[in-house]
């Protein structure tokens, strides 16, 4: 037995000579907040105990739940005296075999996951802002403990990744990983290609639905995707990475017209999580950040509409894989916590855990080093020689032009210079798709066309993706 | 300990105290089979050999590979006197602690397989054709002798799916899933979609690419997905499900002008495979088959283009899911194969192993009482009354036509009715798309038709996908 923390209630052998467990063992789960996934993870382990018993040979028992308030009433059904205020007593309980964190946010959860793992209990969490702030430490603590750390709906919710990432492509070397981690977001870029709406209007509507929250920062600046990304690039590339590393552009200052432009080019505008792994062996770097992507429409990530996540792998071996779903909500979420809190029952009844592996301190790639096709869309004095103007900017910066759009406004309708001239000059709209180009040289490029008397404004700046998948 | 048998070579405590395994074992790999899939395993394990030490703390060195030839040269590089003919003899070698099989066909793969588990060798195979005809035999005899048996190459090559629904969706209610599982018919509907292809141009360019066999029998008339989905039933649904238990229809009596009308409709056509799980708990029944699909060009398996495959899952709690990528190939095969012996190799050092659960004899629902959308084409004679006529034989089936769409074409192109008069009748294609109907009420409506003076073919008939997916 290779660890002799946590047994269950009645370990047993495993069953031989049939496949049917006649010598099922109890699990006492203890449970750390009771909110939306809490509640659903509850009645969810009620209905399907007796088919959870009859293929994996663990019987579920919630035990004992922490939550902030007892007083307050509850639609799920608990044992008498479950409930309690006290998690730091409920992770060291010796009733209590597997502790289940979905309380969110870094503290106190962070501590309460810390004291179950050194009491040699496994955990199950789904705590994203804990992972992504100390992941590494969390990772090393279920290490050192011999115990499992499983977090599957941590990341994009519902959808079975984690597990595939850590088991199926261990022996995988995995280059990219580009993931639509945000429903709220990909919610609002739906409805502006689909609705043509602005993005004000969309934001209104998430609001309205339930998908976006009053203060909608976290999803719409792109931190929630980047708090997810770098915990997919510490499995994936098995080094240290947080939060704080991964570098956020949001899509508040995206346009309808943007968008719109993107269309008539074959694109759709999605918020893409991206980490990559450059170079071999002993000359790895990497790279995690989050920024709009101009995705081609014959992209499976294209397809990735409304409130629903996917995560799109490309690995060096097994090539484009990707993994749809439903990234947030209770009960998506209660189905993946309810599939590690089996696999974790399941492992303690017969004394193994899963590894994390180790995880290292990886150089990251310097932005100005990394490459991208652009859009740029630049608003401009419409007059002659303009373009040409414009267009040297971009040849002394050795940026490529791949396709251009020139758009001029009806008379009157779009002139920002006001109060300089009595008959105001009119502007043109210029849309730019750039071949691939260094950051460096776009970002220069936008600082030597921001100098220039002829452009009123530098408006967005939006990365290509910058690969067609195979067929 | 849970079972006593297939002990690794250095079994010992797993490591305490740090991630990164200082202790880790050598698991030696017997391998059936040095093909394309099996090359790819061999030089895929020589160059991840390290870095899967460092990360699973298991170092994986294939020590016996049994082949028809041993003469013939080989490309990848194996441990002088490797190779041997006698698979028999490398399946109960003590000298080896896992069996990988990549050999493919029911005979003589099956006996090698069951002999290695009856000797407590855990089992990774990539044999679809084994599994689809004695799948539950295999999970039984593995079950019984305790030990390993992975399958993730089996069902759609690299892509992560075996695990996830094995272990990840094992507490959920897995409603249906629909499978893209056959890449060369994928291909080829690909290339009469997007290229307006005929069938016949599209499978000869497909056998040219190599996507398509020269007898391509077992592909275009769904038999190997038909073999894929069978397997994926049985795990989803805990169920006894054989290849002969699906019923299949292929993609061969498509026309163009089929996947046309499909477009202007806002479909694109799919060869599906299909299992379904209807009822609850005690009144269980199950379907599982494969036949084209019109399916909405927004719904996720419209995006899944050319060679690609995908699966799309309809879990109760969790949702819709969807696994995307390399569904056949050496490398992706492999790279899935490797997953696999990584977690047998893991699963051996520790002393445990994956449990199948049980599985049960279900009822089949009976075809006839399944419910669909569905495409029909006509072609019938052009004169006056004849869209009454054939409405009303619908009508009287209780089908109810969603929309219809008459094309006649230009006059002398297109008549059937040769010598009958010296003035051919003119013929008109109708083509209908109905509500949901039962299986039986269609089958009775084209039997009528078929009886029609007035109809002078009954084309194609093609199911439409039920449901545009949730946002």
């Amino acid at each position: 037995m290779p660890t002799g923390v946590g047994e269950p209630v009645r370990a047993g052998r495993a069953p031989a000579g049939s496949l049917t467990d006649v010598n099922s063992s109890v699990v006492r789960v203890g449970l750390l907040g009771c909110g939306t996934v809490g509640s659903a993870l509850v009645a969810l382990v009620d209905e399907q105990r007796d088919a959870i018993e009859a293929r994996a040979g663990v019987r579920l028992e919630i035990v004992r739940v922490a939550v902030r308030d007892t007083t307050r009433p509850r639609a799920v059904s608990l044992p008498d005296g479950a409930l309690t205020i006290d998690g730091a007593g409920l992770v060291v309980d010796p009733d209590v075999d597997v502790v289940v964190e979905v309380m969110g946010g870094v503290e106190p959860a962070g501590a309460l996951v810390m004291a179950a793992l050194a009491a040699g209990k496994p955990v199950v969490t789904a705590n994203k802002e804990l992972l992504a702030v100390a992941g590494p430490e969390v990772f090393t603590a279920a290490g050192a403990a011999g115990v499992d750390l499983l977090f599957e709906a941590a990341v994009v919710g519902g959808i079975p990744f984690v597990r595939p990432l850590r088991e199926s492509l261990l022996g995988e070397p995995v280059n990219r990983v580009l993931g639509i981690m945000n429903g709220t977001t990909n919610y609002i870029l739906t409805r502006m290609t689909e609705g043509g709406a602005d993005y004000g209007d969309a934001l209104a509507e998430a609001q309205a639905l339930g998908y976006a929250e009053a203060d909608p920062t976290a999803d719409v600046e792109g931190f929630d995707a980047g708090a997810k990304i770098a915990i997919v690039a510490s499995l994936a590339f098995g080094a240290r990475v947080r939060a704080g590393d991964v570098a956020c552009e949001g899509i508040s200052g995206l346009a309808a017209d943007d968008i719109a432009f993107a269309g008539r080019h074959g694109f759709v505008v999605k918020l893409l999580a991206v980490a990559e792994r450059f170079g071999k062996a002993d000359a790895t770097e990497v790279m995690a950040r989050v920024h709009p992507v101009f995705v081609p429409v014959t992209h499976p990530l294209a397809s990735v509409r409304g409130s629903f996540n996917a995560v799109f792998v490309q690995g060096e071996v097994v090539g484009d894989l990707m993994f749809y779903g439903r990234g947030a909500g209770g009960d998506p979420t209660a189905s993946a916590v309810l599939g590690d809190l089996i696999d974790a029952a399941s492992n303690l009844r017969v004394g193994a855990h899963g590894s994390l592996g180790s995880f290292v301190d990886l150089p990251f790639r310097p932005v100005d080093e990394l490459a991208s096709a652009f859009y740029l869309s630049i608003l401009a004095v419409d007059q002659p020689g303009v373009l040409a103007t414009v267009a040297g900017v971009f040849g002394r910066h050795g940026v490529s032009i791949a396709s251009m759009e020139q758009v001029v406004p009806p008379a009157g309708v779009a002139s920002s210079a006001v109060g300089a001239s009595l008959e105001p000059e009119r502007e043109a709209r210029i849309d730019f798709i750039t071949h691939m180009a260094g950051e460096r040289d776009v970002t220069n490029t936008i600082a030597e066309l921001r100098g220039l008397d002829v452009v009123v404004r530098v408006g967005s700046v939006v990365r290509v993706l910058d690969d067609e998948p195979d067929r």
